[in-house]
């Protein structure tokens, strides 16, 4: 691998709160791609705004992160909903960060579904299909980000979408391909994640919960800004690649 | 006046609620362009992307229509804001219409803010200046709705951002031009409404609450859909311009 | 049986919406006890006040409605959250409800779950259990509304809080006790509603959807305000309850 | 001066996000009165339940802390309302930490409005009294926070609501008496903020803005909790406080 994307959650603040000690101008320095919140479980228009301008300044491509309609739960939690209602959800958070971008003369490179959102998507099929075909419509071009293997996946490759499949840093694997969550005791060590990383890249491998390894294919390195020290990670990972000559640089 | 437009508010339901005994859709019949509510005042995506549907299906012109971020209160309570964090309110809810629009193959012909926010577009000079200096970026022939004589009419003009003037066929008016609020003992009688509007459009005449006739200019007539009986209002008026030879059509 | 009580959700309004036609202050009449929507997925704080005024001026016993955070769905969206989340968010509807009755010189009689949640806790033993355990040192002798069987029944049961338990004269019953969703074909019968609750008070038995009878028990007759017709339907089961000389009183 | 009281405002979370770097914890060792978000400007239930934790462990007097429904704009922007509608809102408020409170076993000793609905009821005549008039019914000898000279202040001085005072050890006060706000250039220095209240409290006098001194009444110490260093505020303070022989504790 010569070059590889490197993508962050970005603008997760809301009104007089920030997220992630408000790390984000600094972490747009050392990523390629920054997934924007569009409000419904972050983000609010002027953060949006603000978020947009840190991007634009620093070269990094942005992306619409919808999620579910949830701010005290941060969209992480599972809301039971039809599929036409979680797509209309997701197009009107597409379209107002799409706007918020166009004024300041930048388009938009990929959307990223966030949370359990993501996950519903990964897994469900009839939202999974109907957020594609819509996307078709839309803007056939526009990046789908997502897990490889994942239901959303293998239908927007059916329907002529283009994905781009993450590799996530600051999760762990297991056989299966899956990420496990497990409430963590440590925070995660630079250097450790850093190294996994460029392993990946690299060997196309990562070791798993099991101790044995997985082979990957991926096209961009995910690692959440609100994983704590995550400006740490994000540097340390950066510094790795950087030293290794694997170019960070945005799909587009 | 061979043809004017007729504008009404529509989509200002909002999950299990409808507004105005739900009867959008009979009065999309008689309208020629629709304010769509984008989700702060009222409005849901999936009701955003019905009432585009049922604009489409009947001809109708859309636009935006944005209030304050204020569901409880209908987006009819004055929030002291800063003009950016209006504008970037609004152009959020803008880009969320266009894209539900977008994707049924429609285009916005118009911007009109809502309620409370379209009084202080009409008063405020710096948040009028602001947003039309950002709809000049962002699509310089979007139409703006406005009240003729407002601080964002005169703006919008200097700019060259084009203006559509309302005239009011539910309010009254006082000799200075003012829309007057109060709140009304009696239920408004169609055939009375009918009356005025018509005769605003062959003389360009409104008597006021003080009993005199006033002069007035206007590109659109605009009744609210949640005025008591505006079906009744609506369908009447639209009678009566049809039997004067009116056409009523879009500005665009 | 020679009195039952009869309970219907009240003051699901919200903002600038109505909902049942707005027939609330209508329904009061013929009911004995109120859940009145505590703000999560309908009512509002002035809603409340008013609805509580009502339920005053006509005898009618209330008590709170709590339901998840979820005005867009009105609270019929399952959302996956944990126990002392839900709980935490129950007591605050709780205390919110509680104040505003006090205020007025009324003492709440029960809680009844809206929706998604009231099946939540019907189903689930943690949720169910840590609620008790929390109206155990909040008010033992608040009546908990439940469907009969339920696991949030049994738990009260066993711990000691006073349970009210329902008959659903607008839902259909298959042989296992449960209510059966169907997205119902046509409008509910008064007389037929009438007819099955008259049979349930008098002979404790409810036609499936079988078509066999199975037996019930209950102490609440509930009702659903938003059930289309809900007026009629009401009317006409009050005015069989009368007639046949079963009183309609709350259970305090 | 032997005792006075020293609030802050605590529980100002939402969700995924904490305020002033998640100090309230440590904050409460210095405090005597926690005035705790109660969910519409900041605060949701289960940061109200562990707020109150917080403050029974540390022996804090607890209050409520209502503002208006406004989470984006954290309470700080006006909603030109109703006195009606904000009382309802503050009752609310109020009666759902009373219950948080009161299944921890303990008691609300004050209410203290939060930002722009403090502003509102020091001026607003008709919001004041209806406010304290509705105190009265619920629970005469609830502590009403409050600025003296305010229009509230009067009014509950009249009606016989106990009020109060407050100083406010991080903003500037003028000739006038009214507090000044300033964008601040500078981050306040914990040693002049210690000696300017340890002045107040033994001589009854500030150093106003114009440069001279200022006779002050008040029974508390208010410092935010979103002041910038306001950690190192509170602690400084309260040392002074301590080493001058001066009882930090609750009113009641």
């Amino acid at each position: 691998m010569q070059a590889v994307d490197f993508n962050s959650d970005m603008g997760e603040s809301f009104g007089p709160w920030t997220i992630g000690d408000g790390v984000d101008n600094e972490l747009m320095g050392f990523i390629s791609s920054a997934n924007i919140a569009t409000g419904f479980h972050a983000g609010d228009p002027g953060t949006m705004r603000r978020t947009i301008e840190q991007a634009r300044l620093r070269g990094v491509a942005i992306g619409a992160h919808p999620g579910f309609r949830d701010l005290v739960g941060f969209g992480r939690r599972h809301i039971n909903a039809p599929a036409q209602e979680l797509v209309d959800d997701m197009l009107y958070q597409l379209g107002a960060l799409r706007e918020l971008a166009r004024v300041q003369g930048l388009k938009l490179q990929h959307i990223k579904p966030h949370g359990a959102l993501y996950m519903h998507l990964a897994r469900d099929e009839e939202a999974a299909r109907l957020l594609v075909e819509n996307l078709q419509k839309l803007e056939p071009e526009l990046l789908l980000y997502c897990m490889p293997g994942s239901v959303i996946c293998r239908i927007a490759q059916e329907l002529g979408q283009p994905v781009i499949r993450e590799f996530y840093a600051d999760r762990d694997y297991d056989l299966s391909g899956s990420i496990v969550f497990t409430r963590r005791v440590r925070v995660l060590d630079p250097h450790e994640v850093a190294a996994k990383v460029l392993r990946a890249c690299q060997q196309g491998l990562v070791r798993t919960v099991e101790g044995e390894d997985l082979a990957i294919e991926f096209d961009s390195i995910c690692l959440h800004s609100d994983t704590p020290g995550a400006l740490d990670l994000v540097e340390a990972t950066r510094a790795a690649l950087d030293l290794a000559g694997i170019q960070v640089r945005a799909p587009r």
